[in-house]
């Protein structure tokens, strides 16, 4: 089902990186559900979290952990989100965490964890730890693609991304994994992403980098920002290349290929969106500001009319062109506003644009993927965000998921 | 499908208010879609109009013809909305009320033009045109059940509302007739909704009135406000009963009996809200003040996650404290947050209720008709709004729409 995603791209492993994977037996049967990412000592990590006020449990125990210690292990079991616990959910989040530092020969502060899945069910704690001994002793490098398929729910295919680049210094990797299929936004119980690479950079820099891709990746194919209780993407620089990047070009080039991987992640996310029929990019352009062209194209992202008449293959532009018109944009002069699908010119001067014929839409929207393009003849501004289409799958997935 | 709606309640004539419908043939086969409500002269009327920047034609038409003269006729074509038609679909509309007007020896700014249907289609001037004479051949009193019929859509069941209502001065009739099934809010093509009374207002104590039942009503089933490019709602006021309102105490009277009719009309348009299978109302309560107790609501309303788990009957409540979390109120303190589904409390304190089970749950989702209640703990303020599930025949309707 997933639009345009074919089998995971090469994973490079990350020099100073060990993934190890183990099957808990906790929800789901046959697979392993259980991921563990040691970390060599001396990396550096950053990570976002979601500003949802009903944070899961792990993400209040990860942001503690990382107030007072070095990660050196990132946990993640899929199936259980622990969301919604309360205090209990605190408990078990740490209790995880203590169980793995014990394995591992760890302080439990060193230990960050990430849970997946259903919301407001006890974390089944026992049989997670019970599997720790196996996951860890499953480390190895090249793990990746494995671990990539460990941290599944509802997705349909595991999602990496992996890119060398060559810097003044010398050659280094950054390779990331993610999940979430939620559709329309990825809130279902999270969109969990772990980026790393085995160049070397101070705390600051890494941190700026992190919240430079992450703002045009992860945080443009949601339209509340970071919603899910539990959404969590993670960096860490592991050093261990030798190659250190302190110049302002190595930091360029270094943030824009963070960036691409992100950017990777995080459309393969909506391209396994739930049910998703169709790879839809928007682009808002000639806007006041970047917030108004957010606006719009959120708006028309979360359209149900807009989705459904995407999923439908159906040209109807008239729902698109309403979705404009209730953005909230002030004084919007909808005699400036221009709107394409792909090259094709469907509306101008608040009306069809002349040219215009139904079969020019139709050849466009019968494709898997295309662009939604609003011009909004107001500024230079311009935003991207990238969305999906409403299908009956999606409503089949939505409704029966936890039954 | 319609959720707890049977066939129309008994609709009282309005003294002063005459109808008559019409089959154009432009659109439907062997229906009416062409609807003419006259009314006396010396009748006061208010509307308002949606906030779409992209607003149709004939709201553009109906608000210049408001500003400069007093409506004595209300004409309705149903499968055609003269939006996103530019200003052809100004001439349209102004074309259209010039027929009406001829036919019906009014001046053509003394005709307000309502249309609902497809978006972005020139509108069939010369066809309703010619369908004119027959529907003012048909005007009487009591034609408000065949005019209700006449503005449908998508809609599957004709919607009215009826109240008499004993003043100081005599009996007054309020009735009023919709049409809309939208189901996330009413976008596809338009809420309609004419109300008319025998009473006499002024036309600031009419537009009061209707500002009030609107605000707790048609703008509580909807998102964004007036958010499709034709919605509209209308009241106009004969006198014809020789009540007079002035005293503060009709006047209250008056303006709850209103407010009476238009939410039971908001709710019709929900109950038969495109696939519903439920109708849900979303009360949240003890907000620091109004906007962010409908912040709260909205975000539930129209969480795609929480609908389709309101469609597979699953009380999913995780989905709704996400939403809860999200909605972007500050510095919410979870731990005062309460949930209910009905009179089962559901959550409490960040976590599950001790007392809740899972079979309390069920039996309310079981039902057709529940209320979310979301108790916020920050102050008095309460919210109201209303809404419904998301289902496979939702996407169905809106995926075939226009094919």
């Amino acid at each position: 089902m997933a639009v345009g995603l074919d089998k995971l791209p090469r994973l490079h492993p990350v020099k100073g990186v060990r993934l190890g994977t183990a099957a808990s037996g906790t929800r789901y049967q046959d697979r392993d559900d259980l991921m563990v990412m040691e970390l060599v000592e001396g990396a550096v990590s950053s990570a976002v979290f979601t500003r949802n006020a009903f944070c899961a449990a792990p993400v209040t125990v990860a942001r503690r952990h990382m107030a007072v210690s070095t990660p050196r292990a990132l946990l993640t079991n899929a199936g259980n989100a622990n969301a919604g616990t309360g205090d209990s959910g605190i408990d078990s989040a740490v209790a995880c965490c203590e169980g793995l530092a014990a394995v591992m020969q760890l302080h439990s502060n060193e230990v960050l964890p990430f849970s997946t899945g259903v919301i407001g069910e006890p974390l089944p704690v026992a049989g997670l730890v019970d599997a720790m001994p196996a996951a860890a002793q499953d480390l190895a490098e090249d793990n990746w693609e494995r671990a990539a398929s460990a941290i599944m729910t509802t997705d349909t295919v595991a999602k990496g991304s992996s890119v060398q680049l060559e810097l003044s210094g010398g050659r280094v990797t950054i390779t990331g994994i993610c999940k979430g299929s939620g559709m329309i936004r990825p809130d279902m119980a999270t969109m969990l992403a772990f980026v790393a690479t085995d160049a070397e950079l101070s705390q600051s820099v890494l941190d700026d980098a992190l919240g430079a891709a992450v703002g045009n990746s992860f945080n443009r194919i949601t339209v509340d920002g970071d919603t899910s209780t539990n959404d969590a993407c993670v960096i860490s620089a592991t050093g261990s290349s030798g190659v250190s990047i302190t110049e302002a070009d190595d930091i360029d080039i270094f943030t824009q290929a963070l960036a691409r991987v992100c950017t990777e992640l995080a459309q393969a996310i909506i391209r396994d969106g739930e049910g998703a029929t169709k790879f839809v990019t928007i682009q808002v352009e000639q806007g006041a500001d970047g917030n108004e062209c957010l606006a719009v194209a959120y708006t028309i992202a979360h359209s149900p009319l807009v989705k459904t008449a995407l999923f439908a293959s159906d040209p109807n532009w008239g729902r698109i062109l309403a979705a404009v018109g209730r953005a909230g944009i002030q004084d919007l002069d909808i005699d400036k506003v221009e709107l394409y699908l792909d090259d094709v010119c469907i509306a101008e001067r608040g009306a069809r644009s002349e040219n215009y014929t139904e079969q020019a839409g139709q050849a466009v929207m019968d494709r898997d993927e295309m662009t939604i393009r609003v011009v909004l003849g107001r500024g230079e501004a311009m935003e991207t965000v990238w969305t999906s289409d409403l299908s009956h799958e999606y409503v089949r997935i939505n409704a029966e998921y936890r039954s």
